[in-house]
C-alpha cells in the first residue's frame, strides 16, 4: 500500500506544485478512488468500447482508462471523451508491442496510482486478405495460426504482467468488491470440451491457450494472496465488426446487442467473489467447461 | 485407394524398372504394407526414438519413418539404421519450416504410399538462455511464448495436415486396427482442469492449445469418416533431456523410464478404436481432464 500512497500523493504533489509532499506522504491514509479505476484494452469499438461507455454511464464517480492502438481514429471513444471529460482517460497501446503495455502501466501508475479492473476486450477472428476462420486443416496457415495466438493469448497475459502491481494496490477499494478483477473475453469456441463443429483451428487454439494462461495466472495470485481475481467472459454472439462476416448461422434471438452482452458480463464483474477466481462463465453466468 | 495403387506401384515399377507397369496400376490389387508404416516425428533422442526402436523390435515386418532435424548428428538413429537398414527411413524435418515437413510427405508418398501411424513426439519446455519455465507471471516473455506455441502446438498441427491423405489411404490396414492414428505427445500440465500449482505459463498453454488443434481435427476426421484417430499422450514424467533439469521434485517412483512410457503409450495406440477418437489419455490409461 506503500507504493499507492507515494505515488498517489507525489501525482497530487506535483498537482499542486508541492514537492515536498512527497517525504511525509506513507504517513497519511491511503485516499483510494470513490467508484473505482477501471482499463480497458482494445475499447476503440464493439464489446470494449461498450464496456468503456457502461462503466462511465453507471458509475459517476468511476474512472475509466480506455486504451487502444490508435486514439486519434477511436471516433467513438473521443465522443465518449467529450461527454466524461474528466473520468476517462485514453491511451495508445498496442497489444504486439510490449514497450506500448510497459508505457500504458507507467501513465496509470502516475496518474491514479492503481487499478481494480482490467479487462482485456481485444480479439482477433480474421483479417481481410491476411487471416480467415478455416474450415477445414487443409486451410490452415502457420502465419494466421501465430498471429491469433499473438493478439489472443499472448498481449492479454503480457497487459495483466504489467497492471499485476496496479491491481494489487487497488484491490477492490472504492468498487463495493473485495478484489480487483481480471476480465478477459474469452469464447466459447475455445472450449475443448464443447468444441463438437470443429473449423476456426486458429481462433479457437488461441483462446484455449488465453484460458490456461489466464488459469495459470489465477492460481498465483491466490497463492500469493493478492487481492485480484481473474475470469474468462464468453459474451455470446454479440453484434460487433469481429462477428459480422459470420452471423448468417446464429440461431434467431441468439445474435445479441452490445449493450445487452457488457451489461450481462458488467452484472458478472461486479459481483464476482474470490470463489469465482479462475473461472470461465458465459454471458448468462453458466460454468462453460475446459 | 487409387491414389495408393498408382503411388505405390509408381514406386515397384521404378525399383523394377518397369515403368510400363504404372498405365495399368489402377486395375491392381492394393497391395498395402503388411505390419503398416509409421512416422514418428521427433524422433533423434528421448521418447521420440524409444518410439522408433520399439516399433522395429517389436513389429517385425513394421516399416518406420523417424524424422529429425538433423539425421547426421542423430545417433541414436544411425543405430538403429544399422540394426534395421530395410525397415528404417530417416528423413530430415524441422518444424518450423513448413518445407520440410511438405518434402517429407511427398518423400513418403513416393516410397510408401500411405501412413497407419502417425506419433508427433517432439516438444519443447526449456532452452538455455533462451527459454526457461515460468515461476512467476513476472517472468513471462513474449518471445518464450511463441516459441512454445510454434514448437509444441503449431508444428505438429502443420504435420497432420501434410500426412493427412497418407493417413486417410492407409488407415489401419496391416496394422490390425481399424484406423490409423495420430498421436500427439501432449502433457498432464496441458490440461486446464487439473492446474493447480500455476507457472509453466509458456509450456502449459502451448500444450493447451495443441489440445484444443488435436481436438478440431478429431471431429473433421469424424464428420468426414475418415479412417483417422487422433489422440493426446501424456507420457508421465520421463527421464529424457527434456524433464531432466526439472526432475528434483518428481515423487519416487513417479519418474519413468523411457522404455516403460513408451510402452504404456504403444499399448494404448495399438488397441486404439474409433471411440478413442480426440480424447487425452495419461500413460496408465486415464482420460485426463481439459
Amino acid at each position: 500500500m506503500k507504493l499507492f500512497v507515494l505515488n498517489q500523493s507525489a501525482f497530487m504533489a506535483t498537482q499542486l506544485g508541492l514537492r515536498s509532499i512527497r517525504r511525509v506522504s506513507t504517513f497519511c491514509t491511503s485516499a483510494k478512488w470513490e467508484g473505482g479505476v477501471s482499463m480497458v484494452q482494445g475499447a476503440s469499438r464493439g464489446i470494449g468500447l461498450e464496456f468503456v461507455k457502461q462503466l462511465l454511464e453507471k458509475n459517476e464517480k468511476g474512472h475509466v482508462i480506455a486504451t487502444c492502438r490508435n486514439p486519434d481514429g477511436a471516433t467513438g471513444l473521443l465522443d465518449l471523451k467529450n461527454k466524461f471529460a474528466d473520468r476517462l482517460n485514453i491511451l495508445p497501446l498496442d497489444l504486439t508491442i510490449e514497450s506500448t503495455i510497459e508505457a500504458s502501466a507507467k501513465s496509470i501508475k502516475e496518474r491514479y496510482g492503481s487499478l481494480n479492473l482490467l479487462i482485456n476486450a481485444s480479439g482477433i477472428l480474421s483479417l481481410p486478405d491476411v487471416m480467415q476462420p478455416e474450415t477445414t486443416l487443409s486451410k490452415v496457415q502457420k502465419s494466421s495460426l501465430l498471429l491469433a495466438y499473438e493478439v489472443n493469448a499472448v498481449g492479454p497475459i503480457l497487459v495483466i504482467k504489467h497492471m499485476w502491481p496496479l491491481l494489487k494496490d487497488g484491490g477492490g477499494s472504492g468498487t463495493g468488491r473485495d478484489v480487483a478483477v481480471v476480465a478477459n473475453l474469452s469464447a466459447r469456441v475455445g472450449s475443448i470440451g464443447d468444441n463438437r463443429l470443429g473449423g476456426w483451428h486458429s481462433y479457437r487454439s488461441s483462446k484455449s491457450a488465453l484460458n490456461q494462461l489466464t488459469k495459470t495466472v489465477s492460481v498465483e495470485f491466490a497463492r500469493k494472496k493478492d487481492p485480484i481475481i481473474c475470469l474468462l467472459l464468453h459474451p455470446g454472439t454479440v453484434d460487433t465488426d469481429l462477428s459480422r462476416p459470420f452471423q448468417r448461422n446464429v440461431p434467431e434471438g441468439k445474435l445479441f446487442t452490445k449493450e445487452f452482452s457488457v451489461q450481462k458480463l458488467l452484472s458478472i464483474i461486479n459481483n464476482a467473489k474470490g470463489h469465482d477466481n479462475g473461472k470461465f462463465y458465459a454471458w448468462d453466468g453458466q460454468e462453460i467447461p475446459w
